[in-house]
């Protein structure tokens, strides 16, 4: 691990004496774990860290781990029962008088778990932690970019996948298999394509609709590449459209090169949500952008970076965040442009890469 | 959606007014929330349902997700703000005293949400939440075993993938491939392809050990189908292994043939966990049977039906379980053999299939 995330976090801590992450089962992992210890190897089901105002950082974990749980960074506790998992928490956490916990990331049963081990007052941490990992080091921009990179190949060769009649279902199976094929590690979240009026739904799963000439196709999507996402949307049309969408994509292109133009280190995250939402609202397309201008990305697909109208947060270098407005017209489609943008010093760096032309396959 | 399952879910719910099922952020999402509504589309990020005592169902969702909402079952309540949801959800639970929460499956944010809107009293809903989705219905069946024949189909693949030098990542990745080619919606969970003396670490992930003569190379993996999961884990060989590996394999069998033959509606959950320990207990490999014998498969790879030695559960029709015992020596390897299993009321059907013989590719 190239940098001291634990570290890190015990300076963003303020007066708690430790933060505690608390892994359930599947899927209710906290990548908090991960990020902390640095691990890639390993389902830690049931597994904790702790985080101590001095920087050090404690794992434990069921014997099932204690070789993956090696490879990573901290002192390794391994517990065979839970009554063991208790007794060794307590023990690291002795003396404590303020705990954190991620509560967005964190069951409630794991919460309740950990008030019974502790007397310490428990509050939620989540903040702390998302202001930590929001900040990208040098190894997950590699990995960040890793992934983009996979997933604008596959983005390039959209056009080639559409025909009329090929169904949603079968274009998402085929670039989920190319982003694998690409050296992808899985997807980073579902991927969406939506063609016509279903273009308008912005998180339809794909299903039987046959593509027809006239359609818009919308492709939400991105692979993972280690532990970490990519997030990209390309519309494109199979065939003339109808002269709205024409329009409407024009709008949207210009909406996100002028949110885009508003991320630098320092600027409000809204900015860039009100830059490009001006666009939109000064076209016939008014009141047509119904969700934010973008999210944080990292382990998760959305991260708590908000570039909303009232996000009240201040974008810092390493943060990285999709630029993603869009217009939604019900019953005739919908188009969206996103790309992966890292925060830079004095201004921001594209990590997704693809012709963002207006095209017509 | 072929079955009554709010209904079913009422008519566990005991002395409870209301249950409450709370969807925060991917990945914390509660699959009780696409089981309840039949949905198989939508992300449903922030979304909620709420089934009522009458065996009624109502659904919570955003703007972005009305379309999605619409297709499945409940009455559907559309929200812009949080203040909305809260307003809709403290309209639908008016008058009502005790409400229960998928403790497990919550955010503990979303529980404390839950909390400021109503001034019922809220409990820990799981058992009863998991009871009902434990018994699945003909439609979860025909998924599940659609998922099965997949991961089957890849698993036979298994030693024709195989070769010296071949590395871990890159057999899982083809695995992947395959599952997605031949029809899976995605994988059930990360596909763990350990070779060697890394095939002691019962949750190894895949890496760039090279495949070596004389290796135990083991598979655990399972395809999705539509939401449903399978789960399997075949382990071969690349040459002859060393002997005690070949007698490890014999022993594995011969216990998961013990345990699957207590399988049956009526039976304790433990008998076939006790039956698969006493065939390893009894051999030169006692101990090193090192976790439970089986879990519940549905939605998630995980679901709480436990087979394990202290498990107070009864099997019942129409569970779906893992049978899963396993040998670990470390710095040697390991072996483990896993079907996917349907409880029935005279036994069980084993839903996935390969074959389960001694093979040395």
């Amino acid at each position: 691990m190239p940098s001291d995330r634990p570290g890190r976090m015990a300076g963003n801590m303020g007066d708690l004496d430790a933060v505690v992450v608390l892994n359930a089962t599947e899927p209710f992992l906290d990548s908090a774990y991960w990020y902390l210890t640095g691990c890639s190897s390993g389902t830690f089901e049931g597994a904790r860290a702790a985080v101590l105002s001095d920087g050090s950082l404690h794992v434990f974990v069921s014997v099932l781990e204690e070789e993956a749980a090696s490879a990573g960074a901290g002192e390794v506790h391994v517990y065979g029962t839970d009554r063991e998992r208790k007794e060794m928490m307590a023990e690291v956490l002795r003396g404590a008088r303020r705990v954190g916990v991620n509560y967005p990331c964190a069951a409630y049963g794991s919460v309740e778990w950990l008030k019974g081990v502790t007397d310490a007052a428990v509050s939620d941490a989540s903040a702390v932690i998302a202001e930590t990992m929001a900040v990208k080091d040098e190894a997950e921009i590699s990995e960040i970019s890793a992934a983009c990179a996979i997933s604008s190949r596959v983005a390039s060769e959209i056009p080639g996948m559409l025909r009329e009649g090929v169904t949603e279902a079968e274009v998402a199976s085929e670039m989920d298999i190319r982003m694998l094929r690409y050296g992808g590690s899985g997807n980073a979240f579902e991927t969406i394509a939506a063609f016509g009026p279903a273009s308008s739904e912005p998180h339809h799963r794909p299903g039987s609709y046959a593509l027809r000439r006239g359609d818009a196709a919308l492709f939400d999507f991105g692979s993972k590449h280690g532990l970490y996402c990519s997030d990209l949307t390309r519309t494109v049309f199979l065939g003339e459209p109808p002269d709205v969408l024409r329009r409407a994509y024009d709008v949207v292109l210009e909406a996100q090169r002028a949110g885009i133009a508003r991320i630098r280190a320092g600027a409000p995250a809204k900015d860039a949500d009100l830059a490009a939402r001006a666009v939109i609202d000064a076209s016939e397309f008014k009141g047509r952008f119904i969700h934010s201008f973008g999210h944080g990305i990292g382990m998760n697909v959305h991260e708590p970076v908000s570039l909303s109208p009232k996000s009240e947060q201040i974008l810092r270098a390493g943060n990285v965040v999709s630029a993603e407005p869009g217009v939604y017209l019900p019953g005739i489609g919908g188009i969206r442009i996103e790309d992966t943008v890292l925060v830079t010093e004095d201004g921001c760096r594209i990590l997704t890469d693809y012709d963002h032309s207006l095209t017509v396959v």
